[in-house]
């Protein structure tokens, strides 16, 4: 617990002065106030993170946590276990969506292997914080202990502390690659809130109506078995998470750590970002929430941390695409804060 | 009529077969299917419109027309009328919200003339295509006259033309600029539909309760004394709208005409829009809609496009500002149809 107590006394509020600065200067370019709709907040709540009004987001890393599900066995996914490292490979060779879309966005991808269940060679270039070879069957039994759960937080820690170090990072985004991984995500959601199961349980990559009601009862059976207290953020994770969930929640703590920029993407990243809140709230300040997914459940958690998605582009997709496209957003919103001209700077009276 | 009815003619359908080919590939990719969303099918659309898989909209151009409008005399703006030429200087000099943004998307900003009431310069670098120094108070007389409507579109047309023949184009975007301009924008949208104006008309640029009303009342007797005619796009232009309006038609027009996607704005870019495919209805074959405007009345035009906004960020600016931000969305959805591996390029068994 030491890399994770010590993170959460580490973490600053933004600097409100400047908050309070960048809405003074939005209210007053040249425009009609309020006219640039959420590029406004969101500029200001990055000059606050920053410490300034030209903000820069040139070191953009999106963070990709894989992880595998013994509670695939249940048939919870439409797709078989091995495409989890089959997936890693396909990120690290730059042709999967997120390798494509961050290369758009100006954005480095960074895999990490959480809990894949495969051998990885030393040498490939992700980041190996392997906590256990996929959780355990969570119908069945816990899904990890709490040590493993403190693990794989930790390990998200580890992993933005080693980026910072390395070549320095503007901005954060996380991404989730685990074949069965909407599974936790929902009983992760389901176990927060008390919302019934089959309200917050949606298709992942796309199972039909048998499969899905299959996945809402071994959600369902597994919060009835295991009980995770809701107060309690690291018995919700070990109890019915994941170690890339793990990962995730550490990536959104690391982040607030340092002082950086964290936007999450779909239905898995928020569930990690949900973690990471509920454990450590002030983490909150430092995190933006890229996108709207498709899947039921991720609208809650939105709600719950009191945060809305930028974009809203039906994506249902995770490893980071959402988080991806939504950087080009808070990028062209610190270019709002810090280039348009004020009223009084281009010499037009200002009917406001 | 010559100009506008050589463009009518010479638009072309884009290639459907490249469509389907487009929509196979996406399904084939290694990711579930339909998980990127809309992402998916607007690449599809510009694959088609271009005739090709792998689309590259290097050369991105946004034209922001520009015009006055005699109506300001009735108080439905917050502004005073210098305000539009005041900004035409503002966009040039590069300080201006599309200015920024035009920039980050990596586009650059062309301003045009359609009907400012200032006398600019010849040597300023802008289209100059004044119709008319304003439009006359359709409160009291048709905003122009039928030939007035059509200079106006033509002088749209006249641009892409140039940006075509000058150093080509990939994808254009239309933005406006003129004090008053959403009042013929509700009005032309009321003209259309016979929807009852108040619940097509807002606030602009921010006016208050009382003017709201005026405003509402304005356009209501406008349509009352004109009586425009929803089957006769010209008649409508004419009577309620724009020179700028017209200008964003023919610029709709031309692109089609040339077969180059176009993306329009926000309220008053999408009546222009509007004008264009009720008068050319083939032209919608080229047109992408930017975003939801928080304006009243924006969301009917889509529907009667028959086109989804892309975006939905709170913004009420114009200018071009949301036809900026979505460019970076599609500039994104060409690298995913051309960039991101199918599941057979990697190696990965399809569940689907």
């Amino acid at each position: 617990m030491k890399i994770l107590n010590e993170a959460m006394e580490a973490i600053k509020s933004p600097d409100m002065e400047m908050h309070a600065r960048a809405l003074e200067r939005l209210a007053n370019q040249a425009r009609p106030a309020g006219s640039l709709g959420v590029l406004e907040p969101l500029s200001a709540r990055l000059a606050a993170i920053k410490g300034c009004m030209d903000v820069r987001l040139d070191r953009k890393v999106i963070v990709t946590c894989a992880g595998d599900h013994g509670v695939v066995a249940e048939g919870v996914s439409l797709f078989p276990q091995e495409v989890t490292a089959q997936m890693v490979y396909n990120f690290v060779n730059g042709g999967a969506s997120i390798s494509v879309l961050a290369r758009h966005a100006g954005a480095e991808v960074r895999v990490a292997d959480l809990g894949v269940n495969a051998d990885f060679d030393a040498d490939l270039p992700i980041f190996h914080k392997k906590v256990a070879k996929g959780t355990r069957n969570f119908a069945k039994e816990p899904a990890m202990t709490r040590d493993q759960a403190v693990a794989s937080i930790e390990a998200g820690i580890d992993i933005v502390d080693a980026l910072v170090k390395d070549k320095g990072l503007d901005m954060l985004g996380t991404g989730d690659m685990g074949i069965g991984n909407t599974t936790p995500s929902s009983a992760i959601i389901a176990a927060f809130s008390g919302i019934p199961v089959e309200n917050l349980t949606g298709r992942g990559t796309g199972i039909g109506d048998d499969a899905l009601r299959n996945k809402i009862r071994v959600i369902e059976e597994a919060l009835a078995l295991h009980q995770p207290d809701p107060a309690d953020a690291l018995d919700v994770l070990s109890k019915v998470g994941g170690f890339e969930i793990g990962g995730l929640a550490g990536l959104v703590i690391g982040a607030a750590k340092h002082g950086i920029p964290v936007v999450c993407d779909g239905l898995i990243s928020t569930a990690g970002a949900l973690v990471a809140c509920e454990l450590v709230p002030s983490a909150k300040q430092y995190l933006f929430v890229s996108h709207k997914s498709v899947e039921a459940g991720h609208a809650y958690m939105h709600d719950r941390l009191k945060l809305s998605p930028i974009l809203d582009l039906g994506l249902r997709l995770g490893e980071g695409t959402g988080a991806a496209l939504a950087m080009e957003i808070l990028d062209a919103s610190t270019r709002v804060l810090s280039e348009i001209k004020t009223f009084e700077e281009v010499g037009i009276h200002n009917a406001n």
